[in-house]
């Protein structure tokens, strides 16, 4: 079952757990694994960046995205395959996708600048994969400063049949997408899948622009899946409600260099993962933060109770 | 009046308005004044980068500063010298402190990357200042791609006794506010002033942290005032109560380079000044956004008065 | 005398000559503007980045350019208007033209990243300071960090008719210039002025690659002047002779940071200004360093002897 | 073997060849081994930038050390182990030194800006490959992005004893050597090794700051072998007309992006290595830029015939 245009719905960014002593914790990603599926997920993304995968071995790294895989079932699985050469790439891309995955994201180079040299980037990774992988474009300027306009995009998705989705985590980004969706409207692009990144920052204005989904990591999947539930269903205000009721929270992990920290602290609090250990390079949470995040999700159960929505998924039937 | 290291309170940082025509509109100012004097501001900050300083011409500058410390009266006013070179930086801050300044404000030149290379930057603007204008150090790292560590804005207080405030905008930054009042605790730095900016996306734990007060432009300055107080009296479930309620406008103010548009829009539609036009090159917000924007401002109305709010100054007695 | 995009032979950049004291030292430029005269420039280029613009008052500025284009006399004078904001390149732009410049070269502000970025830079510059004033796109990535396409500057030149030459400076750039001149060919671009920059490190193949010819601030303009000239002559080797014989020299200006002390400090020597000041923040040379130029005058003065070309201007006939 | 604090003399970067399909050729790899030590290198460096280091899969990246290393015999070879993250580093570095390495090179990620980044991220650096393996600092931030002080770089020695080298290839950079050797003469640091790079743009006054010897990739490694050789009997005025004759070509080596084809022409052309061929991303050069190589190489040839260099080793004895 490979990646298509027509993907939706919510692909949760997996961490990769690990024991304190930095082993790659695998009964973590089985519990990971449940909890997206009984949350309602649509899939889920492996290595990607939040999945500290530059400080995974190759063998890791495959191990990694493998249990993933299995455990996920039917749940499609993206895997990221950035990798500072095209040797290391493709091998990856190979494997995994044998392995079961459903596509793979491809981040560029920070040292890309012009459009011209973006668009070559894809055009050599794409050569180096194959064109018969589908495959995502990460555009994350704020971490990979690496800035796409809509027109980049455009091109290497004309260009390349296989390109089938869009990881959209531009900031701000609103406009982008509306570029985007504009270039189908007048024909210049065929339509492909946008799911939206960026923490979910802006997931209740994204979804109105047109975004199919979210792509990210926030340690509360059930919201995204929510939001996302909602808002297809038309029902804004409901959406807006409950994106809001996370907000301080979402908006708590949103910091660069420790969002992770944030993140896995707050997986293992609600038991997703065993331990919060990342691996070096990585930020540790002060006994203040800790304090600071308890404090917010002490205040977020309560909002949802005030709302009537427990904590669990929303339904948008 | 001159600005020292006790400080406190919130200083918005007061945009420039224009005209659409993009001449200065100094009948804006006027009423922009009147109402940080009616929200209980404790100053204000102008030509700061959101004040669009850059695209004014030096005349200019000083008109437009100067307006606004005649027409803040008792309030002190912190303006921005920041400039490409030190005889500009010089003129701008000894005209402005005749003309009644409190203080200025110099953010630090983006070439800079080594903690020397920013300590040797104050020690040549504060050799040409002199060393008897109040300064404040603006630590804005995402957009000015300067890093200042704990150990170095140490070191700029330390050397400088002009020095009596830092405007801190560091993202994350809350760890940072942390270890500078450990310094003045542990009597490695003689305690200065810490006023928060970054739209005041953290201001609700800042204040826990140790800030003093605020430094931004968000467009309902009166939160930020009620924030401070609040936390102040010790009322911190009010405090985030307050704080949430807005977090979703200002979140959404929060976005790089469409942010001014934001906010100038906002400040419009509350009657606080005229037009929301800015100078070139500055973004214009699509009509998706506008009707976001008033989307967030309508349901903070209803937020507000759910929690009894009113959208006034909260009062901390 | 407008510049046009028949401009061709070299436009040394001057340095903005300082008294010890910072004061602007008037009989230095006089002095300088006399030895291009002699040396055979065709023209010149002030306020530059290599002209500390940003380091003086904007009516030094003024000052600056008018006493050029006074003692400048028949030779054309190009001025840099490069400003944070449009109402001062504006503003300078306009004032520089009624003394008598003969157009305005323009860089773009460092924070421009994608070739829409970039155009629409040059599309609003131009509208600031109108269709009529002649002017030059600067293209210096190592110091502005903005990258330029060869179609990314075709397009500036398409839209803009007073868009006249590009200062051609990117490193590594002898493939720009046969694009761009690739470009004429073809017709999709109409023919401009290309002089060369980067300190004249490449200039010895530049020259065979298609440029009119040389505007960078190496402290002997006679060897820009004779390298242009041969290579124009159609003498190829003698013009490597006399490029390779100030190459060690040359290739000591080439130091980003202390290049200017470098180039002020030979000037001296060579009695073209009356002191190498600089205004702050400037790098000053270190004993081992003027040692070191000291040694290379001294070397390049013999090997001029050897090749019989005596520190003069060579005349290609 | 290991490498030591005495080291000193000329370590090659060595590139990777690569056959035109792009897989490794060993054959080129022996032949290089040969010609090092036939020109009297003291060792070589491989898997550095220049060696295509990140376009290697794991097993490629081991076979080629090992070549070398086998190679080379009872040359030291140093080997870079910079990797995104540390158990890639920590799992080469331990088997290149049970293959026989004399130690690794460490370069430091680009995102690092302040001196306490720098210094922690090599902290953590040694903490993974542990203390008993030699390692050299790599200093380049016209790559890396990255810039070390003279006083970050002695933190670093000072903590670590197992730091025994900088590969200094800041530019400017003679300060820098100036500034460290003053650290050795107060005292303030241990005495290391210090081998220059930068292509060897400033080797000739690099040496008469204090280096111990260059370790760069330039294709002539005879010149490098020999201005070292020369400036260490002080022989000064020899060593400055040897570097002299090499410098139009070094400079054009010296391009950013193309650097690494012309050095890989100009092995090819000199027979070290039977193909130019560079793994994906990677600049191809011209026919233009071709004939400007040819050019130079010809030029070289007569000048070192005018200097009775011959093209080969100059003995210092």
């Amino acid at each position: 079952m490979k990646l298509d245009v027509n993907a939706q719905g919510v692909y949760p960014i997996a961490p990769t757990p690990f024991h304190p002593d930095g082993r790659i914790d695998e009964d973590s990603i089985d519990r990971l694994c449940e909890a997206y599926i009984a949350a309602g997920a649509t899939g889920a993304t492996v290595l990607g960046i939040m999945g500290e995968a530059p400080k995974l071995e190759p063998a890791e790294s495959l191990a990694v995205a493998t249990r993933f895989i299995e455990k996920l079932g039917d749940l499609p699985v993206i895997v990221g395959v950035s990798a500072p050469g095209f040797a290391a790439m493709r091998s990856l891309a190979h494997t995994v996708m044998e392995r079961g995955a459903a596509g793979v994201m491809i981040a560029p180079v920070p040292s890309l600048r012009t459009d011209d040299q973006i668009t070559g980037y894809y055009r050599q990774a794409i050569e180096a994969i194959g064109p018969d992988i589908p495959f995502v474009i990460q555009d994350y300027p704020l971490t990979l400063t690496v800035q796409m306009t809509p027109k980049v995009i455009r091109s290497i998705v004309q260009e390349h049949p296989s390109c089938v989705m869009l990881k959209h985590e531009d900031w701000p980004g609103l406009e982008k997408i509306s570029a985007l969706r504009g270039f189908e409207a007048d024909g210049s692009m065929r339509p492909i899948s946008i799911l939206t990144g960026n923490g979910g920052l802006f997931l209740d204005f994204e979804m109105e622009r047109g975004a199919d989904g979210a792509m990210t990591g926030y340690a509360y999947p059930e919201m995204l899946i929510g939001v996302v539930s909602l808002q297809k269903a038309g029902r804004r205000d409901e959406a807006h409600d409950l994106f809001d009721a996370h907000l301080p929270l979402l908006r708590y992990e949103q910091q660069q260099g420790v969002g992770l920290a944030v993140r896995k602290y707050v997986l293992m609090k609600r038991g997703l993962i065993a331990s919060d250990a990342q691996r070096k390079p990585g930020a540790a949470l002060s006994a203040a933060a800790r304090g600071e995040v308890d404090y917010l999700m002490g205040r977020l159960a309560k909002r949802e109770a005030e709302l009537g929505l427990g904590g669990r998924i929303v339904a948008a039937a």
